[in-house]
């Protein structure tokens, strides 16, 4: 039988021609996990033929050009005839037990929506230097010497030195005799210099980029020279305890010194997981030069220390949507400390720069006429409607609990998770699927859409929301006038208590879900609209790793559309603040996109609050607009 | 007879018509200085009639038009017939004993070269704005609204304000329905915002002139919305004890830790100066906005802590000559932290900003074809030669003995300081006249100058520098190989300690006015000039508040030129700061300037070491230069 080796780590197996290479790999003692079902879907199982024959067939998920140079899905992919040698991505490794892959979003992304290899220009950019040698009577110091390089090398009008690099720069020139790598910035014919490194460096060159939600955090890092994704990781927000939503994180902040602490609090969250990335990619914090940030307009005010208390007083005018480029010691964020940081910009106090960075990963972002909405489902879910010529926004406080926020046993969809559940119709009892494959630790949002839809279709739960206490069923525990559905026991779980969910928890889910189906309804409306006239309604949100249309329909998250119109992109927020990092032409695209959208106060909409209530029931008052058709 | 009131203080005093306004002021218990003996030359006793009538004569000392605005000088000014109210000028008061006031160089350099009152245009200037106020609907951040607001007042392209201020922006806009006054700072189209205040501050708008002498230190405290100096203060510069000279400290400064040492030792002394410049003055520190530095090169290196090593290693190059306009918390300086600083640039290792600086007190900074000297006496030498059109400068080591330092009883020119002194001819016992008239406290510059002239002079001190042991005086006491000349015996000292001049301090001024004498010969003869060619000789320095030509020529400091030709203007660094300070069109000049200067390094003159030896006498080996003519 063909012997496959696998890399790193030189793991080789015996496998049958024809046989499928996950089977191979996992018969090899490696965990790969294949979250579709190995369906060819998520694009996670991506691995690389180093030699050998493998049979492959392209459906079109891995970014262009990668299945010519070898890449292949492990879960479609087969065994050949002969030997093969196969390299695992190394975020399909789980190291030592440290480092748990999370998804990389952009696979659910349009490729022709990413940066192509052309558009490559990435926020700071790599420059070997020859400076000329120290010469007695030239008259030029070392800063002069350094100056000139730059502006020949890059037709540059002037250059900025930082004071902290000017301190390195006499012994940096003297190293090897004037070799030397700068990072720079280049805007406005003025080159900002970022880092100066020795010669042989040009190709240490990182970048991170940043999805501030006001739960979870995410954060990507970015080989800059490649524009490729190393690794991505989440953690809840560290500011959650001091408030779950950005109305309550508002009122905290009104005391100088509880606004600091917010602001130290995301900064340790985003701090700790960019020096984890970096930790587990093996890159050194100080060739992370770039940052690109995204986040809700309140989330950015609190990153910067910026009070904002006006975002919630009439009429609600924030202090800044739109930040110049700053560095990171400015912000705070944890990697080079003249590191570029790239902020993405607001046009609402609530609808800020997550919503037009994730724009990028829509339509919306292209110049197609056909009318898309696009719903980003976080702490607060953000609509906006429009094609390529016109935009129109608006938000609506949707609660954490997509993110697994404010229940009692909820969790992000990271290892642990439970992100699907189906209900026996007889018995009542689940059966999940847990991120991971391990035992249960609790629930994410993707998990409570799955589980709500299906003891709903199964009867279990009724339209308002309350569990089904006559028949009698084994997960279902009513105590008093709440009732809970327990998904595993204390022995069943990876947590060692019971994971369950709460009539409570159910309520929180449908408030969530009635708050943006209302919005979206609200929205079409003031275009003469309803779903029927969308080309495409796109669903983003870091609240699971696939969302099942079938499902969400079910629960009245989502209107009875086609297949083909619905399409879910995962954290579109993080993707969009990826394509800034690593593309001038998507920053730009983006910045123009800020300037275009119109803001819809909902709050002073008066029809919002009579649909809100219309679609506090499973799946709503108006059941028909949820049958398939 | 008339009253005289003097204010601030309310002091009133009968006074005869005709009597001295200073004897007016002696006999109110004021403490007025009058270091000139009242001959109206040194205009420290400047005053301003408020009311009533004083006879005064003005002798063209004062700044152009100070008369016409009823300024007097108290020592040359009379009691009229009538009643008066006399102001005097805060620096002129010892305020509890807390400020001592220290010389205004300004008064010393000709008025034509000063900024005049059209040239007035700070560093940082103050704007009212009235910021529109925050509007339901119109799509603007307080940011985008102030950014408005900047760029339509100022025909700026673009705003920058620094992030401390952002945060303070939305209470600033709402303190006073969006009236503020900006602080800015304009270059290339960019208005950058300093500070942002209540709106009835805009007068309220300082800055310091800085000059960082390797001994020396001096501040001066400037109103900006006006272009006048309140105070200045100066104190050694706390480095001292890390070497004496340039070439110790940059030797000191080979490890980071003793670099950083260094950085925060002056800038101890320059922000201790300023503080209490400020409390003396009544100025907040939070209105300084703006600082103007000059120094040598290795003072701006060890400023901004940056290596000095390579400006005393071939081929002798530092790793900056001129700096960037910088934040005041970039370099460390106790001002408002986004306040502007701006520091003279330099031309060679040795020569630096302090001599662009100092230029602009002299000829050299304007269109005359007359042929010029200028020489900068501090503990390294500098010798700008030249005119309007050609510029040739040089450096040597003189060492601290001129600012006191390195001598057993040196002191600088302030209050305690022996500054002129005589010596009886037949007794060889000393005469001194003291800063501040109190007993003395130790000699400075201009003391020991004077003193060893006239020591020559009648004998007591021979060509060598050897104190008289043969004939008997009281005040030369002999001990071994070592004798030494009394000036106070510790009972008549404020010290409480002798007061006194050994050989060993005679030899380091001898070395000193050696090291500079040699040096204008060679840079003179270089151009095949001699100094009778000279139009004019300025002379420069902290260490006297006036030199006496007669003196410095009997000791060979400077040759025998016609009164008229010879002319010293104090602290010309800290001037030439001042005037970048409050001129644009000064700050340009001396960027110039900067551009113009040949440096000449005398290390590789072969003729200078032969002239520096012929140098080591009183007055020189050939004592014809020094014959009047």
């Amino acid at each position: 039988m063909p012997i496959v080796t696998f890399q790193p780590g030189n793991v080789t197996v015996d496998a049958a021609p024809g046989a499928g290479l996950w089977e191979a790999a996992r018969a090899a003692g490696l965990s790969v996990e294949t979250p579709c079902g190995g369906r060819g879907v998520c694009g996670k199982c991506l691995a690389r033929v180093e030699s050998g024959s493998v049979e492959f067939k392209d459906t079109g998920v891995m970014p262009r050009g990668m299945a010519e140079q070898g890449s292949v899905l492990l879960c479609l992919a087969k065994v050949g005839d002969g030997p093969a040698t196969v390299r695992l991505a190394p975020q399909l490794r789980e190291e030592q037990g440290q480092f748990i892959r999370e998804s990389d979003d952009r696979t659910l992304v349009d490729a022709a929506l990413l940066p192509a290899a052309e558009d490559l220009e990435p926020l700071v950019r790599m420059l070997a230097l020859e400076v000329a040698e120290p010469q007695a009577g030239d008259g030029l110091s070392d800063y002069d010497r350094l100056e000139r390089a730059v502006k020949a090398k890059l037709g540059a009008q002037r250059m900025e030195l930082p004071v902290p690099l000017l301190r390195a720069l006499p012994e940096a020139l003297r190293r090897d005799g004037g070799r030397v790598t700068a990072a720079y910035r280049l805007t406005d014919g003025a080159a900002r210099i970022v880092s100066l490194k020795p010669r042989d460096e040009t190709g240490r060159n990182f970048g991170v980029a940043v999805d501030i939600g006001t739960t979870t955090v995410a954060v990507q890092l970015i080989d800059l020279g490649r524009g490729e994704a190393l690794a991505s990781k989440t953690a809840y927000n560290a500011q959650i305890e001091c408030g779950l939503d950005v109305i309550s994180r508002i009122n905290y902040a009104r005391k100088p010194e509880r606004l600091e602490e917010l602001r130290s609090k995301v900064l340790g969250t985003i701090n700790a997981l960019i020096a984890e990335l970096a930790e587990a990619s093996g890159v050194d914090v100080g060739c992370i030069l770039a940052a690109s940030v995204a986040g809700n307009t309140t989330m950015t005010h609190l990153l910067m220390g910026i009070p904002p208390e006006y975002i919630r007083l009439e009429p609600y005018t924030p202090a800044v949507y739109r930040l110049p480029e700053l560095r990171a010691w400015e912000v705070g964020i944890g990697i080079v400390p003249e590191g570029v940081v790239y902020l993405a910009p607001a046009v609402g106090s609530y609808v800020g720069g997550d919503i037009t960075s994730g724009l990028m990963c829509t339509s919306l972002a292209t110049d197609s006429e056909d009318v898309c909405l696009f719903i980003d489902i976080g702490t607060n879910g953000e609509i906006v409607l429009g094609n390529g010529e016109f935009l129109m926004g608006c938000a609506c406080s949707a609660g954490p609990a997509f993110e697994g926020g404010g229940l009692d046993c909820g969790m992000r969809a990271s290892a642990g998770a439970v992100e699907w559940a189906e209900v026996d119709g007889q018995t009542g009892l689940p059966r999940c699927s847990v991120i991971g494959g391990s035992k249960p630790a609790g629930i994410c949002g993707s998990g409570m859409i799955s589980l709500l839809a299906n003891l709903f279709e199964t009867g279990w739960l009724d339209a308002a929301g309350k569990l089904d206490r006559v028949r009698p069923c084994a997960a279902i525990e009513a105590s008093g006038r709440q009732a809970r559905y327990v998904l595993a026991r204390s022995d069943e779980s990876a947590a060692g208590r019971e994971i369950y969910v709460t009539e409570n928890d159910i309520g929180n889910v449908i408030r969530a879900k009635a708050a943006i189906f209302s919005a979206c309804r609200v929205m079409l409306r003031k275009l003469g609209m309803d779903f029927g006239d969308l080309s495409q309604m796109v669903i983003a949100g870091g609240f699971g790793r696939y969302l099942d249309a079938g499902r969400a329909r079910l629960i009245g998250l989502m209107p009875a559309l086609p297949q083909e119109k619905l399409k879910f992109i995962g954290n579109s927020s993080l993707t969009g603040a990826y394509m800034a990092l690593v593309s001038e032409k998507h920053r730009l695209k983006k910045d123009e996109l800020a300037g275009k959208i119109t803001y819809i106060d909902l709050a002073v909409e008066p029809e919002y609050m009579d649909e809100y209530t219309a679609a506090l029931f499973l799946p709503h008052t108006d059941a028909s607009l949820f049958r398939r058709q």
